[in-house]
Order: C-alpha cells, then sequence, then structure tokens
C-alpha cells in the first residue's frame, strides 16, 4: 500500500508516492499556482499520475505552510495563501477525488520534524523538538514517539515564544518573538546592523550586495561567512546566540534529549550551531545540575517534509480505520 | 489496596494514606526536620502507623520540592533541604522499610498539578498546564492525560521560562525568569515599587507592615487587595499581568486547553485571574484566529499534592509489577 | 541688518530673510535636488533673490537633516543626502558667494529647537528640551539660554536613547533606540501590530489604507484617531507612552524644566500628550519627590527651524566678529 | 580667605579647611551620628575647631549623599540620614553659627565630580561626566566649566538611567536603572548568579565568602579579580559591560569629550575599564563616525568631594556678594 505525500511550498508543489518503510518510489514537482482552486487541481493532477504507477493510494498527506485547525484538515490562515482563511482543504481534495483518498494535512514544520524523527537526527529519540531556521522559525515537537499537536493543532509555534520584552516588532503582531532574532530575516537584520556600525569591516557583504546595504540577502550572508569574512560570522554568532537563547527557553518547558536544527540557514553547519550550543549552556536553568539535550543538524534531506506528511497521513488515517 | 502519599513541606511532613479512588482514608502531620536521616525517620514512623490501620500499604509517593532526577527515586537539588544534592531518596526509604514499600519521588509542583488533574480543575482536560503561584513559581504539564516529565525529569521549570532579556536577577543565576515577575516575591516586589513611588497611596500597606516597608509580606498585599486598597489591586494587577504573559509563552509551546492556577497567592481569586485572563489573550500569538485555554483557579485542595503523589506512585508502581 | 535663514527639508529648501527681531521679511521655497552641488546652487540663488531686496545679508543660517561637525560648518553624514559624508557645505557656499556672507550649519532638530526656545513654546524656559516626532525622533538641548551641542557636535541625539535591551532593530545599526517606540514609523508599527492582532477593531485603518496593512501611513493613524477610532488611539497611545517613558529618562540626566513636543505627529495634540504626560510621572525616577517639568507642544510653526537657523548664525557670527 | 568643606559619609563626617587654590591645610574627622541634630553639632563643632586655627572662614560647603533642592539649602530626601525630609540643613548650620558663615549644600556624586574637574582626571574638559561606582551609580555633569544641576536641582541622577525595560527592581521602585547593572551591588549580583551557575569555578569566591553565596561581598570579588580569578573577572567584565551601554546612553544626550570614573569599585582599574571602554564603542550611535570622549579613571583622591564642595560654596557665595 502506498501514501501520497504532498508538500505545497511557496514556489512549487512536490508529490511524492512513499511505501509503507517511508521509502520514496515516485515523485512530481509543479510551480505554486497562487488561487486555491488551482492549487487543488495541482494536487489531483498528482494523484491521477501517481495512481497510473500505484493504483491503491488510499491516502494523502499534505504539508502546508500555515495554521491547521485540530481536525488536520482545515487551514485556519496561511501567510503565502491569501485565501485559505478557514479553507477546507481535505474536503475540497476528498470531493475532486470522489472519495478515492482520504486526506490528512499537516502544518509544513510539523511535518518536517516527523520526517526527522522517523529518518532523521531524531531518530531513537525520547522527546525531540525541532526548529526550522528559514525566513522564520518554525517549530516541531515530538513527545513519546508521537507529533505533538496540542489541544487546538497550534503547539510548537516556536518561532513565536517571547523573547525580550518590547522587542523587535514581529509580522505577527506582538514583540520580541524568537523569529525576529534566530532566523534568516534577523541573519539580514544583525548582518546590516554590523555593516552600518562597522564599515571598515563591511568590504565582503557591500560587495555581495552590490553596495546596497538594503539589498543583502541571507544566502549572501551565508557565502561571506564560508569564506571566513568577520562581519558575517558576527551576524551567525548573533543568531546562533538566540538559537540557544530559544532552546533554553524551550527547555524549561520540556526538557527534550535532542534539539534538530533544520531550515536553509543550518547550510553553514558549526557556524551556526557553535554559537547555539554555547549559548543553550549559558542560559539553561540548572545547567551545571542536570543533562543536556544533544543539538543536533538535520540529515533527512529537502525531501523530509514530504515523506513525513505521508507518513503521519498513513498512521492518522489506517488508526481511524482499525 | 492502600497507597501511602506523603508531603515533604518547608515546615511540616503530612502523610494520607488513600484508597484506589484517591480518597484519604486516614492522615498524619508532623513537623519537618533539617538533616535527611529525621526526615526518612518521620516518613517510616508514618508508614509504620498507616500499616497499623491498613496493614497492606506496597506504594509509597512523595512529593518533595526540588529536582527529582528522571529516575523518579533521587533528589538532584533542594532549595529547602540543603543536603538533598543527588541525594537517592527512595533507595533510603526502602531500606529502612526492608523492601515492605516501594518508593516514587516527584516535585511537589508535578504532584499538585496531577492532583488537579486527577481530583481538580483539570479533570477532563486533554493538555493541561498547572501554575502554582507560591513564593516562587512551580509548573506541571499533563499531556494526554500523563505527567509530562522530560527527558531528563526536568521538565515544566515554567518559573524559569525567560520573559525579560537582561531582566530581574533570579536566584538561580539567570535573569528575567517568569517567577521573578510572577509570584509571591514578585508580589512583594511590586507592592514595594508601588509604595516607593505612590507614598500617597501606601497608607494601608504602611499600616500593616508597621512602617518598614522592607517588612511588607505577600499576605498584607492580599489583605488590604481585598479590602480594595488601590496599591495592593495595583501589585496584583502587574503580577496577573505576568501570570497572563507567562502563559502566553507557555501556549507557543504547548497549546494547552485548560490551565490552571494554584498556589497560595491564588486565593485573592479575580483579582489575580481577570488581570491574567486579560493579558493571557493581548499576548498570545495569533489571538484572534485560534481557540483559547481555560484559565481556572485550582480547586482540589490543599491535599492535592499528597493525593496526587500516591496516585502516581500507584499507577508508575502497579505499571511495573504488570 | 537681515539674516538669511535656510532649511533643506527632503523635499523642499525653504529660505527666509529674518531681522534682528527674528521676524521674517521675505521667503522663497524650491525642491530639494539630490546632488550637493544642485543644493548649493539653489542656496546661491535665494541669497541672490535675498540680496536683491535686502542688500546686506552677511550671515546664512542653514538648517539640515544629518549629523554637523563641531565645526558648525561640515555635515558628517544625511540619511538624506547620501553624498554628504564629510561634506564642506558651509565652505563650498561661501566659495560660491566669494565673501560676500559668512555661513554656519546647523542640525534641522537643533534648529527646530532653537525655534522653540526663542519664539515659541519653550520662551523663558531655564534648562529646554525639544523633541520633534517626525518619521524619526530628533532632539535639541537648551541649557541657560545656549543650544547644547556637545564636545564634538553629536549632542541631543535623543532618538537614539536606548530604551529596550535587545530591542527592536533600529536604522543605525543598534536595537531598542527611542525613535523605533515614539516617531512616525514606531505609530505605524504599533496600529499594524494592532490590525493584525484586533481584526474585528481594524475596519477604519483598513478603509484608509485600501485593505493593505503594509500601506498603511502615519497620518491615516492621525485622521482615524481625529474621529476616536479606538486602534488608532491604541497607536497613539503606545507612542505617546514611549514618549513619557523617554523624557523621563533624559530628565534623569538633564531635569529640563520644560519638554517642547514638535513634528508632524504632535499634530493630534492631546492624544498624544496625555499618555506622554501620564506615562512621564509613571516612569520618573523620585517623581513623587521633585519638581516637574512642563510637557508642552511646540508653537512656533512650521518657520521655526529657518528662524532658529538664522538667529543661532547672527548670534554666533556677530559674537566671533565682535 | 578660607572655605570650610565638609563631606557627611554614611560611616563619617570629615572637614577641611581649603585655601583659594583648593589646597587643605588642616582637616578634622568624627563619626556620623544618627540624628539631624547631632549631625548639624558635629558640623558646628569642626567649624569651631577651624576658626581657632584660621579666623575667617565665611563661607561652607557640604556635600551630603541624597537630594538636595535647587535652592541649594535643603535636603529633599536621604537614604542614610532617614529624617533629612525637606530638611533645611543650610539654616540650620546658618543658624547655629549665627551668621558667622554661609552655606551652599550639594549632592555627594555632584561634589566628587566637580571635584575631579579641578584637580583630576577631569581637568581641562569642555563637557565632562563623572560616574561613581559605589554600591549605587553616581554621577555629575560639568558643562562648559560649570557644574550642571538642572532647573529643579536633580540633573545627572545617571545611576537611574532606564537601561532594560522591565528589568530589575530598584530600590526607588522602578526597573531597570543603570546601577542595578553596574554598581557596587551589581558586582555581587553578577558573581553570585555565576557562583550559582558555574559552581566548577566557584572555589576561590566560595573560600572568600565562608561558603556562603549571600555572603559575598564586592571587595572579595575585587580581592579574586586581583588575582585573575575567572569567575571574578566575569562579574566585573559584566558590570564594565553596562557601564560602557550607560555612558552610550549618556553620550546620546550630551557627547561629553571625557568620562571619569570614580567610586570604590573601579580600584582594579582596567579589569572594570577595559570591557566599559570596548562596550562604550560598541553600544554608541554612529561609533565609527564621530570622535569618542576619553574614559579616564578618577585621580583627584578620597577628598575629592570635600574639596570640591569647599570649591563650589566659594564660587557661589563669592558670585552672591560681588
Amino acid at each position: 500500500m502506498y501514501t501520497l505525500g504532498i508538500d505545497i511550498g511557496g514556489t512549487k508543489i512536490a508529490g511524492a508516492v512513499c511505501d509503507e518503510n517511508d521509502t520514496i518510489v515516485s515523485q512530481w514537482r509543479v510551480p505554486t499556482p497562487t488561487e486555491p482552486e488551482e492549487i487543488n487541481d495541482c494536487i489531483v493532477e498528482i494523484y491521477e499520475e501517481a495512481t497510473k504507477l500505484h493504483p491503491e493510494i488510499p491516502y494523502i498527506g499534505i504539508s502546508a505552510a500555515g495554521n491547521v485547525k485540530a481536525d488536520r484538515r482545515t487551514m485556519s490562515f496561511s501567510a503565502n495563501i491569501a485565501k485559505w482563511i478557514d479553507y477546507p482543504l481535505a474536503d475540497r481534495i476528498e470531493e475532486l477525488l470522489q472519495g478515492r483518498a482520504k486526506v490528512v494535512v499537516e502544518n509544513d514544520a510539523n511535518c518536517a520534524g516527523w520526517g526527522e524523527y522517523i529518518l532523521g537526527a531524531g531518530k531513537g529519540s525520547k522527546n525531540m523538538v525541532m526548529l526550522t531556521v528559514g525566513t522564520g522559525l518554525g517549530g516541531a515537537i515530538v513527545i513519546n514517539g508521537e507529533l505533538y499537536r496540542g489541544s487546538f493543532g497550534m503547539a510548537a509555534e516556536l518561532g513565536h515564544l517571547p523573547m525580550v520584552s518590547d522587542g523587535d516588532f514581529c509580522g505577527c503582531g506582538l514583540r520580541g518573538c524568537a523569529e525576529r532574532y534566530t532566523s534568516g530575516s534577523a541573519l539580514e537584520n544583525f548582518a546590516r546592523a554590523g555593516m552600518r556600525r562597522m564599515p571598515q569591516k563591511a568590504t565582503r557583504l557591500l560587495e555581495l550586495c552590490g553596495g546596497d546595504v538594503n539589498a543583502l540577502e541571507g544566502k549572501m550572508v551565508s557565502q561571506a561567512a564560508a569564506e571566513g569574512d568577520e562581519l558575517a560570522l558576527y551576524a551567525f554568532g548573533k543568531i546562533g546566540e538566540w538559537l540557544g537563547r530559544t532552546m533554553a527557553a524551550i527547555a524549561a518547558v520540556l526538557d527534550p534529549d535532542v534539539f534538530v536544527i533544520g531550515g536553509g540557514v543550518v547550510s553553514v553547519g558549526n557556524i551556526l550551531l557553535d554559537p547555539a550550543r554555547y549559548n543553550y549552556q549559558r542560559f539553561l536553568q540548572a545547567s551545571a545540575y542536570r543533562e543536556h539535550a544533544q543539538i543536533l543538524p538535520a540529515t533527512a534531506g529537502g525531501d523530509a517534509g514530504m515523506i513525513g506528511a505521508a507518513d503521519l497521513a498513513r498512521k492518522e488515517l489506517s488508526k481511524e480505520q482499525a
């Protein structure tokens, strides 16, 4: 029996047929349209293609950026797809497929976290927390071998942990959220701040952004850091510091044994993880009197979210039917 | 079959024999001695008395203030009992009882939280968080009907959630911990601050503390607040604000359906809970787009911790034996 | 004898011939060009026009946005005119005029503050602080009847007082500067935050910004506030709170008898000043045991900066010649 | 003509007869009594002794810890002498002396600052700020060769600059005041925090405080730091960091050319000043585009306050009589 995993990203929709061992047997990729109906059509099309190769695909797991209701079927809000407000995504797909498959929808950070738990760095952990350091900061929590979703589907919004009273304005309308200090956007902010204050050290970054500080992008900071540029390393040091502080805050609640750090920004490896580890122990309550969690880079790769979505759907739906 | 619940408090050790419905059938109370050996002797003595009335008591659950190791048998640290550093409390009691009973040790805030879950305001909740507002701020987490202890026994140290970067110095050696802003100590600090800055409103509180601001105690603030004193209400408003902010931070991780607020300070009721509820929604991420947890006062009473300890021990040990 | 006052603004250059009583006798206005040389030409042109009417104009006072060196002749940096880096503005103008007039350059917030001191709300004060709440937050200090410029010309950068440790990222490269919390930009940030968190109250502001939160401008918030809109009043309440807190911080250093609040944002009057006054006394050290400064709206009008520049130049240069 | 300088300290009252070159020609020292009348008697007694040696002493300058009114004659409040609430100190002394001398009262940090300006590290500066790092943090400002007192006598309360929103509770009733982060008390707090969190590095400090963290005193930290103890150096590094940050905040207002650092804590020299200088430039607005103030240790010695008081009185009173 196969399951179709779908990952609706900002630029592409990816789909993969996974077997019961979470191995991908076929996959597809199409650009992401902007209208919900067009997105639904893409998903249905991938399903049709998939069933040509693997006739029996009773379950579809969808990974989507945004808030998913506790029913795991409805998008309550998404920063990417404006019309996904209380949108019954699973209902729509099931209707279009006329009952040929059942659908489970899950938040993308949760799918990525689950992927790491079943296939990657979190494998074998007891209680795992994943932080996805992308444009923002996503979170996922696995407790005793199960994805933890909270009572209303809103758990693990770790990017919105309040870290600074009256801190940086966040897009969510609050101030001081963790993702304002540790994320790709934060990396750009810290790098720009450094360029403004330490012009004598900004040569390489100015070169990369064509002389316009506001045009600086995270990937330029990553490149410069890989070359050993001092200012780029400073910026990574700062988001690393706050990543450590955020994990210390999470540990006060969850005391996990493993933190997995994923997302595009973590490609620099220890340039980010070293300051994160150092500041984790520096800000961890009772640091000297407890066992410490491991802090590991994600290893399951870019398809982890899609595979995670498929696995979650199969587990959820086969349990229902049993 | 009966279980003995023991609550080692700062001033008294209480013991209660509980039946399988968590009903107390007999209880004892003695002053808390300072030496670990003397504490052990007290517990053994209560056990001997208890078994005179109820011969078969195979399990003892102990509630203790401090950090308990993941083995649920060893005190790694306690602010009250200085010599409890890596102290094998369960081993010692079992030795003294020569195998007549098995012992489980649990943190006191966890026991109180479990008591509220099985008997009090948290009954029937899916995911519950309890905050005990005493001298400090204790926490307990119940997930899917089980007390959540984390991977190393240090979960739910909610009083040490970092709320303010570079904030108030905490006894734990960090700065800005939640319990510096919402606890009995914080109540005194906010009240004293108000007395210093608003002397024209300090008449009643000055009267209660005999004119010495530094001699002000939390219970005086509670009394004045109950009388409607403006400055006392201000102080409760501040710790209520921070209680709300702390719960909002916890919701970003756990998204529970119930918060239970216990501890001595909550005796003022809505004087504390109203500002807590107001600020919870004010600081909750995506407040307008989600379901909100209930915020309820504890109802299980002062024996909840002891009963909780007994219940946890019985569940844990009967599972082991099965 | 007459003095020419020049105000180089973001969109226009204004010039006024002032007599020795600081009365404007003639004035001109042209769009601001982008190149330093073009700006110089505009100023020279205004001077030529002015001397046709008033042949003897030996002094020119220039008000310019940016940092002016202690020599009061050189622009060290300006956010508006990119090429003003260590730019000898007074030298250039004097060269072009071939010695017919002497030039003094002064920071625009300083000129506005001096204008309020000689003609407006600060008249008769002993020690005055002016805060100009525009896009950013400008400052000016008058001590014992003299504009205070500091040892290196950088005094009164009050918009960059650090108010929040690890606070909002500022364009200057620091975090938590006062102008991130009290300024036109801050007004927009607080209003947008409110719209995101309290959509049920955002109707009027959404109408004004055409449904696009990011398109919201300060003047829309001012308009809605004047109409009594709750969310707009909330946003003014927040920047008013921080204006009060910033003044309290300044009072810890300077203990002035008058604060004058100017800039476009203050046009709403007590909607801004009431929360500012309330929070000033709330955050002022030893509030109950000291005399309090008056907090007054600016009254000298939009030409105050130009007149201030002329007056400063006349005083400075006539002193030199004496 | 001579002037008598009096320094009313927490434990002793010191008096010195100074000539017009600010040289001490005779001095006395007695323990500080607790009652205002007894203090007055001590001062009169010193005056009587002084006039036996130097018959003509028409002026007395008194340095006192606490807030002095703008009249420079009345103590409005003092943390040391509880009964000095709106206490007419100069009136009382003049009455007791039956008009033989006129009295000027000045805040002790101001006197110390003035002493440094006329005799010590601030000599020749244009605008000087002195920070006295004692139990708390005192401030003094000299502008254009005159002590700056503000409009109501409350200027230069630099220890109460707000540095952290919602920060550490201050004895003044506010939170986050500079003196909570840079002072002798702060040194103890940072050292204790370090001892709690890094027990493996606490050996030397524990030895010095007899094993009781709460008994740790600032001078023990100074001693250990002088020996090179890592934890003591960490604590100095932290108060040095905040000293630098506080000076950067002051520079945004005053842009002085010299900061003088005095008080008992500065005896460790560069152990404090190095981190202060480093963080000053790190947190100074437009750091790369401006001239920087010098940061110098005080050099005028322990009598500077007394001499400063005498000098201020002579200047003030001889001006009045002229």
